[in-house]
């Protein structure tokens, strides 16, 4: 039976799956955090539940017709235009794998993740080769069924699912500007670090609770709701929970304190632009953040942008000096921003600064497409990543535990992920020159602890769009231009190198 | 689309409703303890929706046939005949209501618990009768839709939610026995008390931190198992979780441990009894807790008869001095077990000891059966709490704060609940007498902080039980006898009167 109003019926169904995702968000979120390690079969099992449920809220036979005539309804409104889009993404995205293949890719990603946690810790990838291989034959079926769903490549419809309507050949161009562009910067910034000398360490210990308490008073300062959301502990940092219920993690170091409270910052940027979702599609997917790539650039724009200038470390410097009961030539402000904006060549992606991180994900994409593409054996993964990493960054990784088993995205089934936080870093610098340029004064009020304008910006310009928009949609509105490299080029040249 | 097996195919649909109760467990618990304030209509709407979930699966067309079919089927083993047993009941309390009803009922106790907060603080008990009067409107519909279903009296329809096959006959007929008995016993022992000089009170303040980890140290020697389980905080406490993810709570004050403490031990018996499900039924209907009467006998059993004993003071003493950093004479075993077992006249249930406590309980429960029978309109129910208060006490409320408006179980639709309160301490009682028979040696083991006895003995003869026996059935097996006063009047007059 299909109703007489399709939107408002798929609207009832849309707002009852988000329910579910919002509980699984939630179980996901206690899962990392709270639960006790005896629980986690039982937790699997809830989520795998709450999973199979979803899937059968979206997947109903009546789905096909009710998309087509809600989208073929007159009248409606941008928002529900867009959200009937939005709906049909979900729904091609849910209904395009067959269950067997669900299955499939479930069991291979859970095999080759314990598997590859043992392999990393003995730097052994030979280890890892029979369920990563198991891994890449599953994501190539599924992107084979998305890529005929959505009339795509097979690359661009594994993309999809994190920077919807991502395409290869646009990250292509604009990952053949950055790779002209930063080895040469690289060199540079290097030769002007070594003319001076190094900048003094901070020497911990640094109490855990004394980190915590400085964390939460910046973040709050930079508005981050706690009346709407929590600041806990976890293995990785993350965010999750929900718009109205943002759960930000972090790790403590006791000691190393500049890193998690970073980390704090970053998550504190992911978490404002849920927190900023437009309030009236807060259970619809026009409501949800627009992809990975508007994701990273908040959270990019917030800790890298922002919170590592020159203002926001003059503001804050003295809060650490007072957190910790220090003082001395190393806390000094431009002694800790000389830390913060540190440039090396190393071997680990989440260790990267700005300037070295796009050229760990340059390489990553190039690998993982050459690996679904059938031209990349796996057993050649090793060789090829040290090749690359010499001819990208001039070092080549003493094991594999420091080159290509680092990370969990290949394991855990995430391919297509990566180039998105490289996007994510060229969106976070095309903003935030935008926003500089409409109000000069920006960094001046940042210095005094104000991010009133910056917020504000970013609710209107990014965070109250939802998925309204492309994510090129956005970056034209809010800063005159579609996603380039432009900015974050200028960035990189006026804080790394001198005038 | 019947199944040709239909026990498979209702464990199958019951292990995906249990997982969405889980599920819906831990959300709960959240609320009670992480969650921030502004995220409560959220979560109210994830709960709302899993709640409709749980009843679409339980209230399916084929449900009626699926259950004769199964309870038809030859050569079921106990456990399993069981299980079709606890469905049907499941199926029963869940069919019986109309959706207007379940609504209806959602709404009353929603509008009325709100009001009973302002109602209770500012003692108008005449602000709460509009919306006390619409929630008992509603739960005589729902008991007496129950009861058609059922087969019962009304208020035997509102118990069988709490506790299952639970009868008000039977329930007369044991809290007649309390009433000819309490009384006087309670004229006795404060006549004893009064003859010696009080108890030494424990002067604070003790650090929330010490007092956590005293608890935790306490618990965990007792058995309860932090790889499955944890010990928070939240305004009121309980035990939520899981059998596999058991969540007790506890409040802290920083002038008077040993309230918290308590409340720690009592919730660790919860968590015991949820813990020592028996395994192979985990996700079955079967494989949950009996009913509330024997969920509190084990909270009462762990609080009342075990840590409350002279054996377990003495071991626990020296701890708390420990823990502490105190001495002198009000920190000897004597005088704490004094301050345990102090026996007063009060106003408030919570508050009240075990000798008293049975009298505020048969209170409620005459009331709320006079109310639901149409006997007693709300306008006198001031009145008539007062009465009773005078002649089960012998103490007059001063107002009504103190008096009809300090339970949120009426206005929160918990009619039939309070009576399983004592029945759950008549069972306490009538276990522990059995376990202390069968091992003559329980509370020396217990004196040196050894609870293996007391649990091995309590799994094998509750816990392991599931919902396999009756309540009645399971004090059989373990105590030879089914529910009565004998045992529990026996502790009161050996502990609170002397030889």
């Amino acid at each position: 039976m299909i109703a007489n109003d399709p939107y408002a019926e798929l609207e009832r169904r849309f707002a009852r799956l988000s329910a579910v995702h919002r509980a699984s968000a939630i179980l996901n979120w206690d899962r990392s955090t709270m639960m006790p390690d005896g629980a986690s079969d039982d937790r699997a099992d809830q989520l795998a539940t709450l999973g199979v449920i979803a899937h059968g809220m979206i997947s109903g036979p009546d789905m096909p017709e009710l998309l087509q005539r809600a989208a073929e309804t007159r009248d409606l409104d941008p928002w529900r235009a867009a959200n009937v889009r939005e709906m049909r993404r979900r729904w091609v995205h849910e209904s395009a794998l067959p269950a067997d293949l669900v299955e499939a890719r479930t069991r291979a990603t859970a095999a080759c993740e314990m598997v590859w946690r043992g392999a990393r810790k003995n730097a052994d990838f030979k280890s890892l080769i029979p369920t990563l291989g198991e891994v890449l034959t599953v994501m190539r079926r599924v992107g084979e069924a998305k890529a005929a769903a959505l009339g795509t490549s097979l690359y661009d419809a594994l993309l999809d699912e994190f920077e919807p309507d991502g395409r290869a050949e646009r990250i292509d161009t604009l990952f053949a500007e950055l790779s002209d562009f930063l080895p040469d910067l690289l060199n540079r910034v290097l030769e002007e670090q070594r003319r001076e000398p190094p900048p003094l360490p901070l020497d911990g210990p640094f109490p855990v609770e004394a980190q915590r308490r400085l964390g939460e008073a910046l973040i709050r300062l930079i508005g981050f709701d706690f009346h709407h959301g929590r600041l806990d502990v976890s293995a990785h940092r993350f965010t999750g929970g929900t718009p109205d219920d943002v759960r930000i993690t972090t790790r403590y170091d006791e000691a190393d304190f500049a890193r998690a409270l970073m980390g704090v910052l970053h998550e504190t940027g992911h978490g404002l632009y849920e927190a900023g979702l437009p309030r009236d599609w807060r259970r619809q997917p026009v409501g949800q953040a627009r992809g990975m790539v508007l994701h990273e650039s908040q959270s990019l724009l917030m800790e890298m942008q922002a919170c590592r200038s020159e203002a926001f470390i003059a503001f804050a410097a003295p809060r650490m000096r007072e957190a910790f009961g220090r003082s001395g030539p190393a806390w000094t402000a431009d002694n800790i921003h000389r830390l913060y904006t540190r440039v090396a060549r190393g071997f680990i992606r989440v260790d990267a600064d700005e300037v070295t991180y796009p050229l760990h994900v340059m390489l990553r994409y190039r690998l993982e497409r050459a690996m679904l593409a059938g031209d990349l054996p796996l057993a050649d993964l090793p060789a090829a990543w040290n090749e690359g990493m010499r001819a990208l960054l001039g070092i080549t990784p003493p094991d594999d535990a420091l080159g290509c088993l680092q990370d969990i995205h290949w394991p855990d089934g995430g391919w297509g992920y990566f180039p998105t936080y490289t996007l994510g870093a060229l969106a976070a610098a095309q903003l935030f020159a935008a926003v500089r340029k409409t109000h000069p004064d920006l960094l001046a009020a940042i210095s005094r602890g104000d991010f009133s304008i910056l917020l504000n910006w970013l609710r209107a310009s990014v965070h109250g769009k939802g998925s309204l928009l492309s994510t090129d949609q956005v970056l034209e509105q809010a800063t005159g231009s579609g996603l380039g490299t432009a900015a974050f080029k200028a960035h990189l040249e006026s804080r790394y190198l001198s005038a």
